[in-house]
């Protein structure tokens, strides 16, 4: 037995099959993957040997639904309607704001804040994708990554009669430059993208076996539209064109109905639930107890910080917990680990990776977080996964891990310059916040 | 001008009554209060010169409704219904290990909770409350404390018949002991106090001018009980006992209606939101918006850690503003300046001290409390009170003053030596966590 990292002394939640809790174990870590789980000491030395103090190891968690680069815009407007906000503040600000540098320091400072709150991989799509993907590229994170397709000419598209080719063209040139980055296709919305791109984008991304992500149903006015306009819900209409399948990622799904929910079933699609935007905008509550019923994997997704406004997804495990139970009246639904599996594992599925991450399994991608529970919002500690899920944040993450190499140690970002990140984010937002309207 | 300590270089929320942000001051402090509230640069040297390095200097956040000692149960049972949750979990664990010993290392570690998380005064109740309050004593912190009454045996009162004497004794000999420390009196709830009791107990409140504390409407059920059995709705019966003024603070009211809004209005009294507490406990979604239409003060309160799980006013104020927002379509409800009003200032209303604390005005006790801005999640910054709400959390304080004395600084207790609280309460745990039902 030989590792190269051994991280031992620590509570391990493994999130594997049995959901098995370790009280006190330790991991090894060969090839960049997870090569032991035992409980007890660690028989043999390793050169980087990581004590856990005490302190719950768990896998990274999995964002399933984000545009890395809208940190630019965290906290520029807040409590305003969905229509408004896009059209009066978000869209314009794209219009002029969105470009190559700008993607790249947004995309930076997402991904430190990611990293420093305990996520090790993400799902996102925006404009200027290549300049995001090789902003994550020097990170170490892993993500899926997709470049955005809408109707309308956007950054860096501005001719959107080619916006397909031009995804296309960017899905091709990452599908083997990094492992750790997996190209993807995001059609905005079926009320964006003509039929005609849907199924052209669809059929790119089926062509390099790519996951396609769409946005659907966030709004009850968007479902009543295409029920008004083409006599079908959005899923009903998407499916309608074939475009749903195991390797579709729908973000939101706030209104579907019993229908749509045995079609996306039956389709093996997936989706990415975001609680806090949709409980920000007022654009309702995801169906996820009836989602998870029909074994449909289900993420969580934080959206873009625009609509957030942070990337914590142990916020979001604790707003869904609660979210889900006073929406339904019932205490007992979605407990601690079903929660703490939607920020994992089943997460993992969503985004077509199930097999690699999302859990502490011998054979899968080292991706690990290990979090720091000497505190007192943390003391005691009955049941790990409660604390994960009800008590911790973001900020109790001490160190991180993705594919065994360290990103995060003892709370310092070691493939980033934290400082002049910010700095260039914060002179971008000089130039944002200027009336400019 | 003459000043013991100064703080500069901050962004200043003052929760004044025009709502001022000064995006660069300087607070003055002399004898414990705020002395100077300027734009700028201190033009006077002071002993003690904090530089808020950039970040938000605000005030402390006020914790309506908490129980202190529930530390101790934090995380222990989860995701049940409330009536389970309480009379298989929590009673019980009450019965068994509620001692004057684990009372106190219980609410020292609550308060080293909410003072690392920025929050300078709660109102609680709880049993043994003498032990809760000298405590509080020692750690500086400011508190409205009171002694729970229950018409059934309870931990220090073994005999129902003298529990308001007992709360009123207590109420006594803490009337002057400590200026930071403020008696009240805790009727767990109109249906476990009889009507004789609810009486008694406010007439020894009144008696001493202090607030009734009272959990009201928390569920469905409670009402549904009342109505049947009272022909009264909780809020109702209470008036009729003649309960209600302005030295009365309801805790939770989930479950009025428009009339029993029109009667808290009328009579003055005050109310608690548990926004996190009610939605996990699936109680259900308090009329918020519709008490501070009646301009009734609302504050935001945490509940007891068994029920919450965490003491950290920044994500009650973060879910509430979200929940809000989805339960009533609208989001533009409950902005970011409301929900950062219930969480300073109508707080400090709604716990009888609004004209001492809640804000960063002249002549107020300095209870300060600084954020470190410079980090990836609070970065850019285009609205202070945006990231208030929305992004930051207790993790962000830096510095903690309570009457211009220095709780917390660099992110560390002065007044506590929190390794030993957080063993001792760890070998309290190890014994609760013995099979013992």
């Amino acid at each position: 037995m030989e590792f190269e990292t051994v991280i031992h002394n620590g509570t391990l939640v493994t999130m594997d099959a049995r959901l098995r809790i370790i009280p006190s174990g330790w991991i090894g870590i060969r090839d960049g993957c997870i090569g032991a789980i035992e409980t007890g000491v660690p028989p043999v030395d390793a050169p980087r040997s990581v004590d856990a103090d005490g302190g719950i190891v768990m896998p990274g968690l999995v964002n399933t639904h984000t545009h890395l680069p809208m940190t630019l815009f965290r906290g520029l407007a807040d409590d305003l309607p969905l229509a408004e906000w896009l059209n009066d503040h978000i869209f314009p600000a794209e219009a002029r704001f969105i470009r190559p540098d700008t993607v790249r320091w947004g995309t930076l400072l997402a991904c430190a804040e990611m990293l420093l709150s305990g996520t090790t991989c993400c799902c996102g799509g925006y404009f200027l994708e290549n300049d995001v993907a090789r902003a994550v590229s020097g990170t170490g994170m892993r993500a899926v990554l997709a470049q955005g397709v809408i109707d309308f000419p956007a950054p860096g598209v501005p001719d959107p009669a080619k916006n397909v080719d031009q995804a296309a063209a960017y899905a091709r040139r990452w599908l083997s430059a990094n492992p750790r980055i997996t190209p993807s296709i995001f059609c905005h919305a079926p009320y964006t993208c003509s039929d005609a791109t849907l199924k052209a984008a669809k059929a790119a991304a089926d062509e390099m076996g790519l996951l396609l992500q769409i946005h659907v149903a966030e709004t009850r006015q968007e479902r009543d539209r295409a029920i008004q306009e083409k006599g079908l819900s959005p899923v009903a209409h998407l499916d309608s064109l074939d475009l749903l399948d195991r390797r579709t990622l729908m973000a939101h799904c706030v209104w579907l109905d019993e229908h749509d929910i045995a079609i996306a079933a039956d389709r093996g699609c997936t989706v990415a639930h975001c609680p806090e935007s949709n409980m920000k905008l007022a654009s309702g509550i995801a169906p996820v107890a009836a989602l998870r019923s029909a074994r449909i994997p289900v993420g969580l997704g934080t959206d873009g910080c625009a609509s957030n406004n942070d990337m914590d997804l142990f916020g979001e495990m604790a707003t869904a917990a609660k979210l889900h139970k006073v929406a339904s009246g019932d205490p007992t639904v979605l407990g601690a680990l079903d929660m703490l599996k939607m920020g994992t594992i089943d997460g993992a599925r969503a985004i077509g990776l199930g097999d690699s991450i999302g859990s502490l399994e011998i054979g899968k991608q080292a991706d690990i977080v290990v979090l720091d529970t000497r505190a007192p919002h943390l003391t005691p500690m009955y049941h790990p996964e409660s604390h994960i899920v009800y008590a911790a944040g973001g900020s109790d993450v001490r160190h991180v891990f993705v594919s065994g190499q360290p990103l995060v140690q003892n709370r310092r970002l070691l493939t980033m310059d934290i400082r002049e990140i910010m700095d260039r984010v914060n002179n971008i937002a000089l130039e944002i916040r200027k009336p400019w309207i």
